[in-house]
């Protein structure tokens, strides 16, 4: 037996997230589907994290394990193959440690949002950035961001379904880059609470068309109360980056 | 009457290419078909480059005469009205100099050509890049591509059933630029043969993979002869950045 790291690239658009529901097709039951294609084998891929409907990934990574004896190159081709013509690619596929495991053994996982701000909706990115027509406030939304960084209780910034046992998480890395009509933020941690990077950005938006001032998203976290947090940013503009391991 | 000035983003994938066709839906049909709507004059719309099937704009430049009086935002946010929800937007709508003519005064095109070189096919960028899975020699690459810049006969590089009325034409940019997995030609020039800068990466791919040398482009430019030059590569990859007038 081995087992398998696969690093997966894919639109969020066509499916209703990583995981799988009753309804609709998924990232993990299109890929599960496409090595048992190959192999012959029922697999159960693991992801280091679950995202959601829309949610896009340039470097999601899942393990899973295989009783036949094969090769990186192989996996990756055979289940490139089989995925054809779905949005969804392996990206690499790397023989792992039996006690690797893509969640458990995840060390930081980065992702970026990405929001097209100018007044013109977007053609080329539809669906895959989200468009704020008015005028942001970088430098008042960097400041919010400030507030954010280290370990906090992120309540305030967590979906009402969200089943990790602690709201305590500690937040790497929160920056605004802005690039021509796009601004991307690139944001870090171990680990996030289920909508906690789509609930930030919504909130420091607020913050952006100074609906809300800077400090105002330290009153929002100290509040440890969802309803004091902002709205939660559509899923379009989310990409997981990638996740680091060791 | 005033004379309008569009500024385009557009994804090539659904239509024909710019110009209006017997059959198939075009860009310039689709916006043609928005002003009527929105203003109820019929308009004929002139743009700087007439872009193939399948090839992009992120700022293709476009005029037309419109008798209403109106103003910038009014015109932008009409058309994109009833452009929705195809995936082209107007960026900018300004009034311009009677005189000003897209095509003609038209000082400089750019445009970007995206090679995704990895094993893995893509994913997120299905129909908007070229996929080479083999390893590239892009110090070769930027060698070969050197014997372009400046002004030379370029007919190697022309395609058949271009239209221009001297093959000669002064290339005064061909950077190659590496950004991840990601190989992006930032090529300009005042104005462009039908398919050269397609029928220019297809030939610098193949000094990428090093079927040709790069002295073997200078030849290929020498000869006067498409059948010297390279292959097209695919409109895919094909970016319409910008048009620089004045």
């Amino acid at each position: 037996m081995t087992r398998w790291k696969l690093t997966i690239e894919h639109d969020g658009r066509p499916y209703v997230g990583w995981q799988r529901q009753a309804q609709g097709a998924s990232v993990q039951q299109e890929i599960e589907e496409a090595i048992q294609k190959f192999s012959g084998e029922t697999v159960r891929l693991h992801a280091a994290g679950r995202t959601d409907a829309g949610v896009h990934a340039l470097g999601q990574v899942a393990h899973f394990d295989l009783q036949r004896p094969s090769d990186g190159h192989t996996v990756r081709e055979a289940i490139n193959a089989y995925l054809r013509p779905q949005p969804i690619t392996i990206v690499s596929a790397e023989p792992a440690d039996e006690h690797f495991h893509a969640r458990m053994s995840a060390r930081r996982r980065r992702y970026r949002y990405i929001i097209l701000n100018r007044p013109a909706r977007p053609a080329l990115d539809i669906g895959r950035a989200w468009h704020l027509a008015y005028t942001l406030d970088i430098p008042a939304m960097r400041e919010g961001a400030a507030h954010l960084i280290g370990q906090h209780d992120f309540t305030s910034f967590r979906a009402s379904e969200c089943q990790a046992k602690s709201p305590v998480k500690t937040l790497d890395q929160l920056d605004i880059v802005e690039d021509g009509a796009y601004l991307k933020f690139e944001v870090s941690a171990r680990s996030f609470l289920h909508h906690q990077v789509r609930n930030m950005v919504g909130t420091l938006a607020l913050v952006g068309r100074t609906k809300w001032t800077p400090a105002q998203v330290a009153q929002a976290l100290a509040a440890r109360d969802r309803t004091a947090g902002g709205p939660t940013a559509p899923p379009d503009g989310l990409y997981l980056v990638g996740v680091d391991y060791g």
